[in-house]
C-alpha cells in the first residue's frame, strides 16, 4: 500500500509576501488492473483501497455483480524487492466472462449514437431492478450526509485535493467510504469494499459524493443496485436521464436544508409534492 | 452541433417547502471520435466544440502536434435526417501515424509500473521543450485569471455544473475558452481550438482551469507546448513531479491574491524567493 498523502516544496504567495515551505499533497499514482493475468485498464488514483477499486471497477464495467464472481485479487508484485504495489491480479470464478480491454464496448459504434441508445445499453447490462427498492428516506436525513462524508475524509483535511464518496444505510449509518484524486475511483472504492464485504446488491442505501453527478456515476450506482444517489453539486442532463430510467432517485446540490431532487422524489416521505 | 443546456424538472425542497419548477443542466452526451473512419475513442462530453475537442484530444494522445498534421475533421452524419453530431471523423495527412484504440499504450506493462517509469514515458512523447519557454509573468496576473475564467463561462452560469478551461497570452489576454462536464474534455476543446488556429506548439501562454491540477493536466499542457498551468484547487504529487520533469511552472489554490507555485517559481518575476 503506498501512502494517500506526501509532501512537496511550494513557494506560497500571499500578496507581497512569499516563503517557501512543504505542502502536503494528495497522492497520485497509476493502477493497473489486469483480470486473470490479462492487462485490462490503468488509472490514476490514489493508493489504498486498491482491491476494493478493481473489485469495484469490475462491477461498474458489467463484469461482476458480487463476491461470488471473485475467486481472488492479489498485488502481482508481492514480496519483490522492488515492490510498487502499483499492479493488481485480479482472478474471477469459471463461467465469468473477463471485460475486454476497451472500455466502451457498450456503446454502439454505429454513426448514430445518441443518449438514448446508451441508456438502453446499459439497461440490458444492469442485472438489479432498482425500481423495486421502495426505500423511503427523510430529506433532512439526506441532507446531512455531506457534512458526514466530509468529516470522515481524513486526507482531504491534509491536502484540499481529493473527492470522496460514501455509502450509508437508509437511516443514515455510514457503511462505507473512500476518497480519491478520480471521482470515478472515489464511487469504485466504495463499491468495492461493499462487494469485498459480500453486500451487493446495495439495496436501501444511498451513494452520497463530494462533486457533480455524472452520467457515469448513475450508471455505477445502478450497476451495483444503489437505489438513491446524492451529489453536492449539479447533475448533467444524461444523469437524470439514466436516474430516471433505472427508476432511481437522484439529488443534487444537497447544501444545508436545501437540495434538488431530480428523480424519484417519491422516495422522500417529507417532501413529496402535492 | 447539440445544445450544450438543456431543461429537467426538479423538486426543490428548501427545508419545509417543496416546489416543482423547470430546472437549467449542462448536457451530457456521448462523442465517438473516429480516426480514418476507425473507432478511437467515446468521451462523454458537454455539445459543442466537437471539432476542437477531436483535436486536442489527439495532441493529449502525441498523435498530432499541429494543424498541419490534420487534413480535415466532419461530423460523420452531416446531412442525414436523423443526424445527432455525436460522431466525427478526423482525416490525418499522409504519414501520420493513427492512434491505437487503448487509452493508456504509453504506460509499461511490467509487474513494476510507476510514477517514474511513466513520468519517462511521457517524457519521450512530447516534442515540444517547455524549459526553454522564458516567458516572465507576474503573480498579480497570475491571480486575475480564475475570475477572468468564471466570467467566460456562459453555460456555467445557468447550471452551476461545468469544468472550464482557458488560455491566456503572458500579458492576460484571453486566447481560447471552453466548458464541458468533463475537465479533461474542456482542457482538449481549449488546445484543439488552438490547433485549428495554428497556433501549437502554445509558447508563452498560460493555461487556466476551473479545478484541481492532476498529472493528465500536467500532460495535456506538455504536450501542447504550454509552458504554465494554473488551477483554482490542489495538485496531486504525481502533477508536481511531471511538472518539475518538464520544466513547467504549476501553481494551485490560486485564489484572490494568493497562490501556492509547486514548480518553475522563476517565471513569477515578483515573487522570486530570496
Amino acid at each position: 500500500m503506498g501512502r494517500r498523502a506526501d509532501r512537496r516544496r511550494v513557494m506560497r504567495v500571499r500578496g507581497s509576501s512569499v516563503d517557501m515551505r512543504a505542502d502536503t499533497l494528495a497522492v497520485e499514482e497509476p493502477l493497473e488492473i489486469r483480470v486473470g493475468g490479462e492487462a485490462f485498464t490503468i488509472t490514476m488514483r490514489t493508493p489504498g483501497d486498491d482491491f476494493a477499486l478493481a473489485a469495484g471497477h469490475l462491477v461498474s464495467e458489467g463484469t461482476i455483480t458480487g463476491s461470488a464472481d471473485l475467486r481472488g485479487i492479489r498485488h502481482c508484485d508481492d514480496g519483490r524487492p522492488d515492490a510498487t504495489g502499483n499492479v493488481v491480479d485480479v482472478t474471477l470464478v469459471e463461467g465469468i466472462t473477463p471485460p475486454t480491454a476497451h472500455r466502451h464496448t457498450y456503446m454502439s459504434s454505429a454513426c448514430g449514437i445518441c443518449g438514448k441508445d446508451s441508456l438502453d445499453a446499459v439497461r440490458t447490462r444492469a442485472r438489479w431492478d432498482v425500481t423495486e427498492d421502495d426505500v423511503l428516506l427523510s430529506a433532512e436525513l439526506l441532507a446531512a450526509l455531506p457534512d458526514r462524508l466530509r468529516a470522515g475524509q481524513a486526507v482531504f483535511e491534509r491536502t484540499g485535493g481529493l473527492h470522496a464518496a460514501a455509502l450509508f444505510s437508509a437511516d443514515g449509518e455510514l457503511l462505507h467510504l473512500a476518497e480519491d484524486v478520480g471521482r470515478h475511483n472515489a464511487v469504485d472504492k466504495v463499491v468495492g469494499q461493499a462487494v469485498l464485504a459480500d453486500r451487493l446488491p446495495l439495496r436501501a442505501t444511498i451513494l452520497q459524493v463530494s462533486g457533480r453527478a455524472s452520467y457515469e456515476l448513475v450508471q455505477k450506482a445502478w450497476l451495483a443496485g444503489i437505489p438513491v444517489l446524492s451529489a453536492v453539486s449539479a447533475p448533467s442532463t444524461l444523469a437524470v436521464d439514466l436516474a430516471s430510467e433505472a427508476g432511481m432517485t437522484l439529488a443534487g446540490f444537497v447544501r444545508g436544508a436545501s437540495m434538488n431532487v431530480y428523480a424519484g422524489g417519491w422516495r422522500l416521505i417529507d417532501a413529496r409534492d402535492g
